[in-house]
């Protein structure tokens, strides 16, 4: 039996060809892209099918899947229904997981995948793969209405993912910039290799539950505080902070008690964050075009930045991917706890790229475990206890 | 890097103190305690504790949890009005992964999770696993009411978890011997190792997601037609076969062509699985207080069950635990379609127990993968490719 290594750190759990980190050199590609080509040239949609499908689309294959994601917007009434039965004060991750679970009872025939014969169904993983991603978009932007007691916003079949999200979010038709910034946002945020919840993504997988059942999973695993939800952690801080002048004595208070500063440093990277990088161009874009008609905030992270980079870049600790897209998504009109579940529908195109290549080359999940407990020992009565 | 082993067949994911199996020897055992003298002297709710807690409790412990329990076998009339909007031809493994992830939404103030040094609140931890060691037989017996267009039974308080359970599905007060079967049956089933579902918990335990989330997740694991469902599978086999006598024609006509015997052979056992002997046992018994008046399925099963000892008994395959189980539910007015939400409600157990466990020395799973991708290439312009 192999080593124990807890969390199965350095432990290889699968083969890939989705995604590839040099954490040396700050790189991260999908299917080889580096992420820069893509935020700079590709979009959502394209980075989507690029990751399901291992290569580039050609304009007439992008369309199309542009095309079924527009038709696979709507929400059925029983759906929305149930929607309305959820307790208002949830958080938006678990009704993200209830939602997407219930899904799988509108789509019961996943039968092609019981057959190991025909696993690779790929008109079923194509379609399925879709559907759900079309319709994580609309139960998060739906969810912020019917949360608020108002009645959703119909999808616009005129505009794209990102800008559709925004708009169905907000009810407003979004910014040009901003919704340039949203489509980088879903394509930075689409894939990292094998994190917990993609992790979770292969072991449900392989037991060949549904792509909603495993789908939901992923969502549970991303819930968690070790995981998602730091961007929220960063915009409270930055909050906290209130002015740029006050940056320098919070950060090294912060830092002289040992306490973590959130959006710095990333386990698999010991140089800046590639994603960071892009999201500071943005900011600054955002900060040039506006002028001083913008958020406190984002000079206040500006600040923060500066002195986490006098103090930890020596350390190989820098900004990641969370700290710049909070302070994004508040620009956008999204409140805080909606923030992880964006992060949700964007890695929900790397959830369903990973049970696609697990279906492929199938193994169930069973892994051993170190039996540290007590040796057979003889039942005793309650009296006798 | 260690080596790659495909489903990390081998490799530990854990340390665990809460069941082993020794397989050559056919040995199961909860906390040190033998399946086999659990199902003779235990109850679920007292297996249930051991789990939880690692050791027997004494009367005045085990009745409070037995009272806590039936404090919380309720549910909202938010949660029916949700299962209400949910499609009745759906499949109830999905049903229950949908509402227990909204129980979640109803518990938000999980904080003392996301703080290493409270993560060992137990109270918190004691409490909301009678939460949803309660709401899970609640949910399972309410979908067979609400599916079927009907109000839902209300809970008796006066009856045991199994005796409940069964009186809330079929509206009726269940036969002594069933139900005590039923207790049987809920006890085997609690705990098993680290097979694909109880990994599941792990992996998303270790994210500190709520432990809605977490069996929300592993109900989706237990769903995949690799993992539960398999007693379903036997009762359609001894449907098919129809009477004792066609028996040994099926099985070595099966044998021939190199297809399953559902319900024989088990990964983890080279002898006999130990809960498929206790089953057995219980079936016999079943069948000589009834006499005549039984399922011509028991005959059928107990000939396949001879058949197949001669001929695969030597290769180290006998029955598993679902080859009873699923006649045995059939017996107790449960359709096919609810037998993997019953394996559920019991191993609700086990997962909440490793879900504890994982708490009490957590890491977040993060494993590697081996890239198989392409290398680093340049992004091609759609009008170029």
């Amino acid at each position: 039996m192999s080593e124990y290594l807890p969390g199965l750190a350095g432990v290889p759990a699968t083969q890939s060809n989705i995604s590839d980190i040099d954490g040396e050199q700050g790189i991260l590609a999908y299917r080889g892209y580096r992420i820069e080509e893509l935020a700079k040239q590709s979009s959502f949609e394209e980075t989507v099918l690029l990751l399901l499908d291992g290569r580039l689309p050609t304009d007439t294959e992008l369309n199309e899947f542009k095309q079924q994601l527009v038709d696979n917007r709507r929400l059925k009434f029983h759906t929305r229904g149930m929607m309305k039965n959820l307790p208002p004060t949830g958080h938006p991750m678990d009704m993200l997981q209830t939602v997407v679970a219930s899904l799988g009872m509108y789509n019961s025939d996943n039968s092609c995948l019981f057959d190991a014969t025909s696993c690779n169904d790929i008109n079923y993983i194509h379609n399925t793969t879709v559907k759900i991603m079309a319709h994580v978009a609309s139960i998060v932007a739906m969810w912020e209405h019917i949360r608020n007691g108002y009645d959703h916003v119909d999808a616009r079949d005129d505009l794209s993912y990102a800008e559709n999200f925004l708009y169905m979010f907000t009810g407003k038709e979004p910014d040009p910039l901003l919704a340039r910034i949203m489509d980088v946002c879903l394509i930075l945020h689409a894939e990292h290799t094998i994190n917990a919840s993609t992790f979770a993504t292969l072991v449900n997988a392989s037991t060949l539950a549904s792509p909603y059942s495993v789908v939901a999973a992923s969502i549970g695993a991303l819930s968690g505080p070790l995981h998602g939800g730091a961007n929220q952690k960063v915009l409270e801080m930055l909050e906290e902070i209130g002015t740029p002048e006050k940056a320098e004595e919070y950060v090294d208070k912060r830092l002289a008690n040992k306490e973590v500063i959130w959006g710095m440093g990333h386990r698999e990277y010991k140089t800046k964050d590639p994603r960071a990088t892009i999201l500071q161009g943005l900011v600054n874009q955002f900060m040039d075009t506006r002028g001083g008609d913008i958020n406190p905030m984002f000079e206040v992270a500006k600040a923060v930045e500066e002195v986490c980079e006098d103090r930890l870049a020596k350390k190989g600790v820098y900004a990641n991917v969370d700290f710049y897209s909070g302070i994004l998504y508040s620009e956008m009109g999204i409140p805080a706890d909606q923030f992880t579940t964006i992060f949700a529908v964007s890695r929900t195109a790397g959830w369903l790229a990973h049970w696609r290549e697990q279906l492929g080359d199938n193994r169930i999940f069973r892994p051993t475990q170190v039996y540290t407990g007590e040796p057979i020992r003889k039942y005793v009565p309650s009296n006798k206890r």
